[in-house]
């Protein structure tokens, strides 16, 4: 039996003018992309581009709906009603859904973005509202939130196909959350040990927390990122310690 | 034979707390809804709240993409190239597009908004773009444009079917286009005579020009609208004056 | 000696085509004056306009300033660094007082709007950031803020002069803050007791809470609504009742 | 006598998480600053950040105002009233004025920016309502506008100082207005060349036209570009150009 892991990065978060990222290198190093829908970043014409820029390389799709949130970039948590989540999370999938239906290309999963991804962490309701609006939206979509977290369980107790997602560069609370970026420690700079904690996640299902205690993690999906060089580095450091281990990169 | 004819209204405008129109009073007396998609109008509750009225009512939905300007309502012409032009129409009719599915209801045609609109009079170029958007999102999918004017050609063109829309409370030019609402007898503001109108419209397709020349025109739906008791009023006038003449109010 | 009050309302809400309130009716009224700066709501146009009124009636110009966010009417709670709160209140008091500069009228006071203005009843530190803000903008400006809260306490010790703001029509907790509009009894809707209870709040000070206790309170201004006709009815009322008892109003 | 020249840049672009240009680089190179306020680009927190740049540099201070459109970055006419116009111009130039004054320094100029600057070339109506928003808001502004064009002469008309710009990049047509970027030659590629075009501009008055006419042209204002290192090597070469043949480098 072989090992598996996808391997996701957000993109697409050009706006305008605007440019961040660097997707035509990133796109060929993952096998999952996660596309801003034009809340907290991108535009109509870069969803189109990022969306053509996809299907070449044959990475999963998937919809990175945020707040709505230019100036913050959906880093800025709102507070919002279910019903105001619901339907930004169902605009949003539409939004991509129907410009990659264009292309020809078939939507593969869901990952909220910054806020609304980090606010699941300690809001069931919340994680709970977003994993409805999927799944009202097409119950084939896979749900990608934090392993072990209340996104992945919220997917699941609506018969989502879920996705557990790690963290290679942050480090983690004792309760499987990611150490807040206020904290000292919470980066793990050091990418030949980032790299051994993935390793780990996904052989042994296990991560050692900021506290020095291990604790169980399931690893589906690992993130990166794609922005500047040393980013574009350490994915390919990644992948080959994978390959090393003989452990395939592979499609959620 | 019977006659028939499509009445249609611009709808689903409101914003967060910004209340336009009267939604709940004009979607059953139309066969046509031109829904906000969120660009010019409208956010993701409202859309969602807009298309469940819709199902109810058994109207046709149709997406009314606009330009990104609420604070102008999309009625300021925006120089945009051809690429954002596809791109936003695009967004907009998937973004509608997908909420609507997932109410249960199937988008049957497109008509653009304000300046988008307005701009397709004199713009071929305009109207070939937005046009290609529509058949590249969904060729099933009705193009709705002035009578007799670029946006309908321009869908005719690429085998769109195509609804010739008719203004019963504006003057027309001599070459079939509106007459400005800046030049004075732009409006007719007589009811009955713009009823009168809509009639000779139909049954025998001729419009008088403010000229005093008559024009052939070709009525495929009469626009009414649905802001204040006074336009309600005027909806159930022309409703009865045709129901009078024995033509058929049926969804385009 | 005379007891006077302020009595003050949120005004400028209009955005575009989009129309909230009863500005006209509403602004003779009231003793000072709120107006929405272009973040929340308002655009540039609403907001000269609506300064050019409140020149004509003699009303006190306020500020009000609030969340970058129109769709969510600034209700909405945006958890932003301290550098955000400071610039984003700088920049809307300038953009104000520009206005109302070339209009010829001099700004006299500050209220934060909405979400902005909640959040400083347990955030002690947004409070003194906003305050802040006022002071480093013109130390001549007044900030209102909630009775015996702590924006008027982050206020004074900075030196500001403050305004101590009551709400005729909400009911208080224990601690002096208002009951939220999610509980039972949050609004006092018979008008009667409202008018009441703001004439005790300005003669002796006290409010009861919604457990029936007495607590201490300071009324510098009374918050009023101007959306809709009951609510103008009801300034009628609670300006009758103040000139019954001698109260004056008066500008803070 | 010695002759001397202003050098401009547009600056304070970036927005939220978006870095555009790259300011503390180009803010030392150059006389006079034209700061984003907000509506084609920027934020608060960057309009701060940028004033206390330049308030180190000691580069004269200028609002860079633009039409509300970050996606089209104010490259996009817009097609609006005089009322918008005007009030928006207000209320950028308000925005960034009190931001200056907190910060202490004092705003010298106005220049339109992108296509709300562009249109003057050909709108004589727009170019006067600019003018006008500029003078009743402080009429001690200069306001700076293409050479001997269309807001130069309005800006003269009603009093205000006015200072004449060229561009060394550009192609120009026979009537002074600048060559379209869609056609070809509208650039001046060749930066030897582009520098000689300036010191004749500034020495004798004069420029040869895209069709090989000598123009008359006024130069009191160079403008040169801060993004990137070719733009950053450019403006050292014509400041070491200007040197050279004793022309002084200084604030309009």
């Amino acid at each position: 039996m072989t090992l598996s892991v996808d391997v996701n990065a957000d993109l697409g978060e050009s706006f305008g003018n605007y440019i961040i990222g660097n997707d035509k290198k990133i796109i060929p190093l993952i096998s999952s992309a996660n596309v801003a829908c034009g809340f907290h970043a991108s535009d109509p014409k870069v969803m189109l581009e990022t969306v053509k820029l996809i299907k070449e390389s044959g990475a999963g799709l998937g919809a990175h709906p945020g707040f709505p949130d230019k100036e913050g970039f959906g880093r800025r948590y709102m507070d919002c009603t279910n019903e105001e989540i619901y339907s930004m999370v169902l605009y949003q999938l539409s939004a991509l859904d129907g410009i990659a239906r264009t292309v020809g290309v078939e939507m593969n999963h869901v990952k909220p973005h910054g806020a609304l991804y980090n606010a699941t962490f300690t809001d069931e309701n919340l994680a709970r509202v977003i994993a409805q609006a999927v799944k009202d939206f097409n119950p084939n979509l896979k749900l990608m939130g934090l392993s072990e977290n209340n996104l992945v369980k919220a997917g699941e107790e609506i018969g989502l196909e879920v996705v557990h997602e790690v963290f290679l560069d942050r480090a983690y609370e004792n309760d499987g959350t990611l150490v807040s970026r206020r904290k000292e420690g919470a980066m793990i700079t050091d990418s030949k040990l980032a790299v051994e904690r993935g390793i780990r996640m996904i052989t042994e299902g296990k991560v050692e927390t900021i506290d020095g205690q291990d604790i169980d993690i399931k690893a589906d999906s690992i993130c990166v990122h794609g922005d500047g060089e040393k980013a574009l580095q350490f994915v390919k450091e990644i992948k080959k310690a994978l390959e090393a281990k003989g452990i395939e990169v592979k499609k959620m």
